[in-house]
């Protein structure tokens, strides 16, 4: 069973769920009241922060897996926390300017890039040995 | 294999189905045309309801199975009905004012956070004894 | 183990990723700039072909593995293709109008349906068998 990839599925929804708590304050903090969810672009950087995050868990957690399950655990498990990293680094840029964005989304998208390689390969070595 | 987390999965999804076709029938009656999703209070309180169930299905689904697979298939399948019963609560307030979203939303936020102690348990007991 | 699904599941993830570079490539062409999400029809609707594919990857994805656990891995990876199928034609139609989305949705949809009816009785037979 893959310890390590869940463990680090727990880390990720932990990181994800604070994102979630960050668009909270931040319909406090710049006034956006719900429904709402535009209105001032502080708001919306947060809420797109929190918005593209989800927007990629498919594309994270589906390779993640399929490469932890078909390929290794912990070689996905460390992919995997370099993508946690990665949405840190974005999520710590993208709250100051949209362009600070940028180098935790090419960490994150390179990380998301090597687990589907990953469960690509994996997936290939053990149907054709299976 | 976990039949009754299975179960519970599919019965997450045909709710969140539901959800999906009570904002198509908010864009006609709040005379919101697709592709827009702003512009009335009534429309966006049940897209808000769609969207944020949305926004939880990775902090749900992902601790719901690590604990199904990781420490018991029954207790995951009771928390998994307890958030579907929040979530209900939460549709059926939130569609009449905002403040009326909370009373469903702590429940299942409890569920959510109860099903991620289990996965946690779970992997650390299955860990630990090898 | 269900080899073809995990197979047409990273080809969901690559077609998924496809339709982010779209909204991007959207933002620069209807000149609608980060973090706003609206303001131009256009672009709106490359955005919701997204963001609707988002919508429904919990609908289509857990239906789609109980389906390739519990029943059939061939069976469940050909409805994961019809369903892909029925995205590509959604997202052509509805980048050039509104009402043209339906086709495509009306596949995906149906696809999505008998997944969950095949993940539904799998786990019944299984159950019952078990």
């Amino acid at each position: 069973m893959p310890y390590y990839t869940a463990i680090v599925s727990l880390l990720t929804v932990a990181f994800y769920f604070f994102l979630a708590t960050r668009v909270a304050v931040a319909h406090g903090k710049f006034n956006v009241r719900l429904p709402a969810t535009t209105g001032n672009p502080g708001f919306e950087r947060v809420f797109r922060v929190h918005m593209n995050t989800l927007e990629w868990m498919p594309t994270f957690l589906v390779p993640l897996w399929l490469c932890a399950i078909y390929l290794n655990d912990i070689a996905a498990a460390v992919l995997g926390l370099v993508w946690i990293g990665g949405r840190v680094l974005y999520f710590t840029g993208y709250s100051k300017a949209v362009e600070k964005r940028l180098p935790g989304f090419f960490i994150q998208s390179t990380a998301g890039a090597l687990l589907f390689v990953g469960a690509l390969v994996g997936i290939v070595l053990r149907w054709s040995s299976g």
